[in-house]
């Protein structure tokens, strides 16, 4: 069963983002397009939405980024994390990587870049223009972010039974966490001050 | 059973954030110290070792940040989440947190810092100032890391069984994901491209 693609509001869109998840960014322009693995991403403010991301000056993704200044940021799900290492592990300057690993796009909606079907969430960013890129820092503002329903609805995580429907977490060499079981606390009450 | 603090190799330090968990900071200058949750850390650069953390400008922390140039960046277990929600969701301004919540500390190595020794691993960072946190974003670089021996050791992680010894990531309103299971990939081949 395939889930559908439903919107978050953008107010709460960095929530998509806030437990650190690996993620996978999409660029596109002028007929080239390329797709890369990127665990250093984070949220930077609530509203507008606002991401930052690491993208190495080198690449071809950060090429297509400064030249069309918009981006998909998609989260993967643990049964996509031999795609998300492939496509983190080989450069895309001489290889289509969406073709060389068979992967299914579908036109973002408010940016003109493919978005990774077999992703679980989405975040169609619009780079805002910064020095901080001469450190590899890429700033965005999110325009459109949306999700499986299977997972993510209500502006809420609902992970089920499927292990493969949960996104995960990158270490280092293949290995990656998946994300684990949500719990929730109080905070400690403020007792030593009296 | 508590564990040691073993030194991390400085190259190998981004690896201890990576996965994107909760972190909490701490800083201190001129006789003053405060303490604060942060789920927007990320690692910038493996060597030398480089992160960068969104601290708002209108925080304690920030204060004490700008005027001392460097931070503790350490990662909360989830037996310590209810701490960690609290330092998070209280500002530091009219209230000595590290009293109030009843939180040990140690020395730093290489800054003058406090450490919680609650956490499980811990990055000594000073900053490298730049004009990137006029959006919040402060870069260091991290200048000694350490890890508790029962989760890492030998450059991996090795959680164990105790559910309380894991990193854990924040979603919001109380709610945090435990780190979940470690799973290996090998890259998808390319295939399509013959």
């Amino acid at each position: 069963m395939k889930g559908t693609r439903e919107a978050v509001a953008l107010p709460r869109a960095t929530q998509l983002l806030n437990h650190g998840p690996v993620t996978i960014i999409t660029s596109a322009h002028d007929g080239r397009s390329n797709v890369m693995a990127a665990s250093w991403a984070m949220p930077l403010d609530f509203n507008p939405p606002k991401v930052v991301v690491v993208v190495d000056s080198r690449t071809l993704t950060r090429q297509l980024i400064d030249a069309s200044g918009v981006f998909g940021l998609q989260l993967p799900s643990r049964g996509f994390a031999a795609q998300t290492l492939a496509v983190g592990s080989n450069a895309g300057a001489g290889l289509d990587k969406f073709a060389a690993f068979d992967l299914e796009t579908f036109p973002a909606q408010n940016i003109d870049v493919p978005m990774l079907a077999g992703c679980i969430t989405w975040m169609e960013c619009k780079v805002i223009p910064d020095d901080s890129q001469r450190h590899d820092l890429i700033i965005g503002e999110v325009v459109a972010a949306y999700a499986d329903s299977r997972v993510y609805s209500n502006n809420r995580w609902h992970f089920g039974d499927d292990p493969d429907l949960r996104t995960c977490h990158y270490v280092a060499g293949g290995t990656f966490f998946a994300t684990g079981d949500a719990f929730e606390v109080a905070p400690v009450a403020s007792g030593a001050m009296g």
